[in-house]
């Protein structure tokens, strides 16, 4: 009988893992909360502000982190960034900020993205970067802006960047949600598995090119 | 001393369905949170985030909702309400928003009442409705809508409908909030159980009146 | 010309009365915000926040409201009631809170109301108070309050406030909205001008019953 | 020197008409609030809050909107949408909410777009429509819809219409933002001047091929 | 192996009591949330939105504190305070605001403080108190407010009282947020534990005088 | 009499300055809202959302601060900030964020300080940093922070930073309110003006010692 209350248990705290994933991002209604390791890791796609542990079993590495002192690793078109939400840096937990390390290498992209929950605030560390958001009347802001130079980002609206200098390009970021959300358009849009028909007509693109899209932002399919 | 671990883990879970009702309506924190259906199901009254399953576990029928094609239960003063929210349509869950449909009898009414938490957009899908809200100065808004046409009831304003046509009307409502609430004036004021005294001097009514009332408005007493 | 320019600016500054009325309670956006007098007096039932004079030209009076020292005028159900708002008290614009001097005669009541936009907490400054509100399930809570007591009204719900002592009561409430609105259910109902048809087959009234209602509660008619 | 006034004033007043755009979604100040005439249309990529007429001068047809009875006029893809928000709905300023009509003819589409600033409600007036959205993890969630079905899409995500039936479809949306924004895919990133060689590089496509999407989207160019 | 259970769920339910701390103050997603005793007392620091219990089991009492018809325990400084939150009356969880009784004997102070988390107004019950706060420029707002009068201290903003009549003197304070916080200056600063050079360069103290501040504020030290 | 039209205009145009200062921090109604350069500067204890130019007017510059390059002017205790909002940066404006550059000599500190409106993200670009808070509970969260390194301050809660490095150090900040406040401890507390004896009390300084600390935090007392 104990057996089965163990698997109740397991049952229980298994689903909890995935939930508590309640609330929403404004004022803070305590100090801090540092999230209770005992939920364990929560998936990116579905954080959200956790259950804390004791505000006396808080320290001070609680609210520091140190994982952005070297870039991360690089995707096809020369990105690396390293998102620090409250799953990484616990510290961040209810207080509605987040933040990310960007390395574009030489003549590396940031593919046109958006952050559906937040405002970002791009400040570029080193390097030569071309950045850009687009509005919601379909027109461009774009720049290049250097070391030392900022750059915001609108809530929801979609932004890119390209380093157009001769050296590594570094970008601190910082954003007003503690889970902004990432949507990538090409991968969201062509690697999701939406409907091929739907895609022809909405881009003017063939069959074929639209297969092609498909293969190369969802090698699985 | 197992079962007496049993049933704490019973009054545990058991409490657990009524609670975990937190946090409030604004901005989500993640994409979305379908609610875990381990928690069971949540009265009405006291409807509110709940915890979400894991998101991997997310289907698009978490995001459909198929229970408005016919109209609901009919009350006394012909009107059929389904009110849409996170215990019946999951997927709403987090984002906000909530729905319902009401349909109207020939000469049927939605009497006085009010969402303590909610704007609503009011859409005729069919028929001929007077429809209006009450402000803060005493001051009616009111007049004959028909299918196609939208009406808004501000925040918290006490509002109706008649249907004045001569067919059965039919009215799409979305509300911003979840869990919008609704304070249906005849039965909270004179079906609750507030002090007759109270009530006498406050509607200027005999006590045979009141009396009366309350046996309308709440037949068990 | 120059007298249709002032035509053209006194039109301007008219509208700009009952303008401006624009934001929401949330957090305050700078340390306070003193509506300037140039904007002139804001009518009760659309006040908000307002523009507000320069931070330098703000006095410590600005924040100190005097007018409370003794009861308001009594109506017909023996309630003097001082809402303060910043119409009245500039200090409180945009902060997020207002508040109210409610006094009742012996066996005076504050008939069945609610704001459409606040919490009410309700101090009993002095007197014995039979004091309650109603929830979405049409749930009455209500009770004998006393000097030094404390009662909560959540947002929106209906309540009401009943002197059941032998000497004068007197309530402080605090709200937390700048504007909370107040619909007060006999007049906003009966007093406003609703379809009388609507009202019969609302509260299961005679046209006779619904007629001397409409004359007490708006004498206009 | 009136003349140089009048110019002055007119400077003043053409500035306030693109101003006075400020404050935040949230809670209403106010019972409503509807926008003074006196400041003139506004333009939609930059709607927003509105000052305010007294309101005394509110009457029942600021909250009542007739325009939805027929469809708007249509794109190359099969699609006419009538977005409503305060600049043509007065009633909505400040309440939180906008809505929309949108017709496909047999075979249209939505292209992929997403709402910065809104979670929406789409109700199926008629037809058959193949509905979905994009998560942040690339997943996509989607399936057909019928007359009377409603589908949620959340805050900021990219979601998509195709009418799948043999007959016109017609949804009515909703949205819990008095200007939610739109940003649709193919214009914004192709239509409105990203630079080529990062497009190149974010979508794997030849500089041919961005060329004829960019004239695709953007006749002018 | 039933004993290991045991262990378990204690550790779970003890990580309970300092958790759930998630959500944050704005509008209630339900009409109220009556903690559930079963989740034990919270400590001060790190109070927040709590788990209900059931609807069905809130009664009136949940709505009424009466703990404010004495006077608290005086500290040094001749105050004594009353703060009342949801861990001391339940009835407050989720409805963004909380109390406080303030008493000061004759010349008693409630040294420089501010509430990280709110606006606060004070009523003065009884008594002649010097008040005031201070803004963002460094300029005080401070004068002598008597009994019936109203002060609005601003969010965020450092503030402080003094009793300068010669009786003693009390004030009900209420607070726009569930949990204010309270940072009280003298011992935030000089009885925290801050590096000891870090204050003596802030304040132009030396050594000794720190070391006075530090013995008093933090007599552990 | 147009010269008094002029006056009236002046008067008008003056007291806006000082105004439409309004709303708060949450989310943005619009894409952006650059303010109208029109209005003036507007003073820094007193900054807010301000009216918008028209949208079609926005440029790309906007958007972009580029006075971050270089260090700000150092005070007495090493310190230099350069502190950017709306005012300096007009992008910012409506979006929630905004951000801070600070320098710190070799031994320079940043004095106790809280903003009262935001939470902040404190990045290290170069130097050695003993950074630190403290809790409503009284106690102190601080250690030694190097470049890469990330500390979070929690909204409203005291924190203070000293160089104890070998080389200058520099911080990038990042706050989530367009309008954060900083109450700086010993100006605020010492240099602003409250009661002396007050403050003898409050801290358990002789009268004498008061004086000292009044003079050096208000030279011109």
């Amino acid at each position: 009988m104990s057996s089965k209350l163990l698997v109740l248990l397991l049952i229980f705290s298994l689903n909890l893992r995935g939930c508590l994933v309640l609330a929403s991002d404004p004022d803070p209604l305590q100090d801090f909360c540092i999230p209770n390791p005992l939920f364990g890791s929560i998936k990116t796609a579905h954080l959200s502000i956790l259950p804390c542990k004791n505000s006396d079993e808080a320290t001070t590495n609680d609210f520091v982190f140190s994982g952005l002192k070297s870039a991360g690793n690089f995707t096809d078109t020369g990105l690396a960034t390293i998102p620090v939400n409250p799953t990484v840096f616990p510290g961040l937990n209810t207080l509605g900020m987040s933040f990310v390390r960007a390395d574009l290498k030489v003549d590396g992209i940031n593919p046109p993205h958006f952050h559906p929950r937040a405002t970002e605030i791009a400040y570029v560390v080193q390097g030569r970067i071309y950045a850009g958001f687009v509005d919601s009347g379909n027109r461009v802001f774009a720049r290049v802006i250097e070391q030392g130079e900022v750059m915001v980002f609108p809530r929801g609206l979609v932004h890119f960047l390209m380093n157009v200098g001769k050296t590594p390009a570094t970008i601190f970021g910082s954003l007003n949600s503690q889970n902004p959300g990432n949507q990538k358009i090409p991968s969201a849009v062509f690697g999701s598995g939406i409907n091929e028909e739907l895609l022809q007509k909405a881009f003017g693109l063939s069959l074929k090119q639209i297969g092609t899209m498909k293969r190369r932002f969802n090698p699985k399919t």
